[in-house]
């Protein structure tokens, strides 16, 4: 009996096991990343953690790689099936569980998407604030420790996770924090999960902490002569405004390649876009001007605001329908605030040496940012020319006190330099990923190299 | 050679090694909480990694236990070295440095404490947000993961802590993080280790994030005709207000406590003390009275709101000063915010039902309260009446989907509860225990029974 077969009297449920070539091509990759797939060797769709505790137990007996899926908008390779093996999608386990506004917490199932839950979050005037961009399920968003534009004041998933439901490697299933909002209680097992892609357990219920919407949103889009001052203006709206929200850069070409994508003329010089929950008009306005902005305009009003920010959503898509048929590689490097105009400067250089359009979207207000380019995945040429100058962004980073993955994680693309920045803690790591998987069974083939 | 001896040959410094038996008492015991001290053979006083790496190295060899000491604030009896060996004091580490206000990070030894760190950040206009009240070593707080009353809105040691120099047990050197504000880069370590009590590793260095002081604060005292009326209050305001910084409750019996310890004649009845960094005085004013304020004072004026806050910091004394020469239980759970009223009112009743005096702090933002009370550690009567109010305390807690430590940890005091509250993620949390310090030197008999 094959694996499918096997599956089919472990779940007793045959129309959720599928090996259909269609849905496996759909679990084989990322949706729009430059990875390139492999397909699992079939697709289950579990319904709950009893299911998904049985095919672990199955997986880890027989040794077959299991890999946890969401929506697949993974951008490093986190959802690729690497050996083959099982695709775990959580499709079918999208409930929200609980939702306690008093309590400012939620109880969902791992493939709840972010869109869904402050759907359903806004009936109480309440949301979740990780807005990765692309709708995402909560449990990969969880697997990366995903962040987004409204890092700057709410975190990352790490800060919202209050609680998770895991499936070991052994089929053994543990709880870990709980629906608290503090806790000094034994070691943070939940902040050691967050973030570890899949290779440590799989969850199956995670406790969220949630937010009231907030009564007043500013939004204010502030253009500049160069990167520099608009970092610098950056850095003093920060640490003058406890409320900033939102905090993002777009430099120079990225606003030009938008121009020619909508037909635009938005004035082509590096744009703060910056949101603030309180009434500070005034005071944001002459921190703006006294940092050398030259063109402002602040809106307060909903339908107003969202056509500033369309300005930045665009950015990617600026480049992509340059390049039809090709995919997009994202950087993503996290630097010290006052290294991020170089490393911004040096990265626009190193593209525009390269002869490699695209964008640069900074969320300015933790020093993240992205450069993402257009490439054909199977032609090697284009894919040695971006992965040389991806490779340069992230060597300036880890030279200059950064970080080679601000909110995309390791998966495959950054697994090279997790030894460069961390150094030895990366046996720690090995360590823990050999102690709580020895069979190698979950997610293999991401993080680690060896 | 006994161990002192070994150790003077190893650093090299006669005068930072010592068995002076004033020295090792002081080193002994938490410097206020109940549980019962016991002498380490000497105290170290290390000035760097190196000599901490050596120390480490000696003592994983000869099988000596390891116990880091940084005020003696711990409440949990942390510090105890419960087997003797060495208490490694980090009184000589206590240089902040570096301080980059513009990237909104720091660099200290662990021994520098938050009172320092905040003289020196003053002069940037920056803070360190956590203040668990008393003075305290960062260290200290790391290994506790300590919070207090600014955790509502800047969240706990976890939250602020961006990267550590550890000294594992093998002696090896780590870093993890670094100064960025934002990774996914391979698993969480920093997290694993904040919290871990001295169990892990040693921190030789702690990156935090820093903040700006908030421009404007204004504080309000609210009293209530009882503890619920108070906590629904307490959410309102939460949740409709999101610049809560601080959020505190004290029961009725607290403040009789308080009026007859201070000579005073505060409404004897329970009362909030709220912080907020906005000027939201209209708005908070009416969110109070419609939520059956019974009286209400706002004050923005920084020795106005200074005299407020002294209330709620003399509640422990009042309890400390009713009874010279007994120590100090403080029972520290944490509840989802909606059972708290009835979490307060149930210890209120078991502290009155067994003759207990005490006062009851709550952070009512977070669901973390404190019932304090008087105990003489030697007399086994009175002990076995206090552990057996904590224990009730602590299990109602439990019983309602709380933690049996919010913020003072585990120690000696919790280590029962561990498994009642975790489950099987105990034994993972040993697993990693033994993973780190095979030979279990790193503070020894803490957190876990066994």
């Amino acid at each position: 009996m094959d694996i499918f077969d096997r599956l089919k009297n472990l779940i007793g449920d045959e129309s959720r096991i599928t090996r259909c070539e269609k849905v496996r091509a759909e679990h084989s990759k990322d949706c729009s990343s430059y990875h390139i797939g492999n397909l699992p060797d079939c697709v289950v769709f579990p319904k709950n953690v009893e299911e998904i505790k049985k095919i672990v137990e199955f997986a880890n007996e027989g040794n077959i790689p299991l890999v946890p899926f969401g929506l697949g908008t993974s951008v490093e390779g986190q959802i690729v099936p690497t050996r083959g093996g099982i695709s775990l999608s959580f499709q079918k386990m999208n409930n929200i569980i609980e939702v306690c506004p008093e309590d400012f917490y939620v109880k969902v199932q791992p493939g709840v998407t972010r869109v869904q839950l402050n759907e359903e979050l806004k009936k109480y005037g309440m949301f979740f604030p990780v807005d990765p961009g692309l709708d995402a399920t909560i449990g990969g968003m969880a697997a990366t420790n995903a962040s987004g534009t409204n890092a700057v004041y709410y975190g990352a998933m790490k800060h919202q996770i209050l609680g998770l439901e895991v499936v070991l490697a052994t089929g053994e299933v543990i709880r870990t924090g709980g629906a608290y909002l503090k806790s000094s209680s034994g070691y943070n097992l939940t902040s050691l999960f967050v973030g570890s892609e899949g290779t440590l357990g799989i969850f199956t219920e995670l406790i969220l902490k949630i937010h009231s919407v907030p009564r007043f949103i500013m939004t204010a889009k502030a253009v500049f002569n160069d990167v520099e001052s608009a970092s610098h203006a950056a850095i003093h709206v920060l640490r003058n405004n406890g409320s900033v929200c939102k905090l993002e850069l777009l430099d120079q070409s990225t606003i030009s390649a938008i121009n020619r994508y909508k037909q635009t003329s938005y004035t082509e010089l590096p744009t703060l876009f910056i949101e603030i929950m309180e009434n500070h008009f005034t005071q944001v306005k002459e921190m703006l001007l006294l940092s050398d902005c030259c063109e402002l305009e602040v809106e307060d009003i909903d339908e107003k605001r969202e056509q500033l920010w369309s300005i930045r959503h665009e950015a990617a898509f600026a480049i992509k329908n340059l390049f039809p048929g090709k995919k997009l590689m994202a950087t993503d490097v996290c630097v010290p605030l006052t290294i991020l105009p170089v490393a911004i400067r040096n990265a626009r250089e190193v593209m525009d040496r390269n002869d490699m359009k695209g964008s640069i979207l900074g969320h300015v207000g933790d020093g993240n940012f992205h450069a993402v380019f257009a490439v054909a995945p199977f032609d090697q040429g284009d894919l040695e020319r971006a992965q040389h100058v991806n490779n340069a962004i992230v060597q300036f980073a880890l030279n200059n006190g950064g970080t080679c993955s601000g909110e995309h994680g390791i998966g495959l693309g950054k697994m090279n330099y997790l030894e460069q920045e961390h150094g030895a803690s990366v046996f720690i790591m090995k360590k823990i990923k050999d102690m709580f998987d020895p069979k190698g069974i979950l997610n293999p083939g991401k993080i680690f190299t060896s």
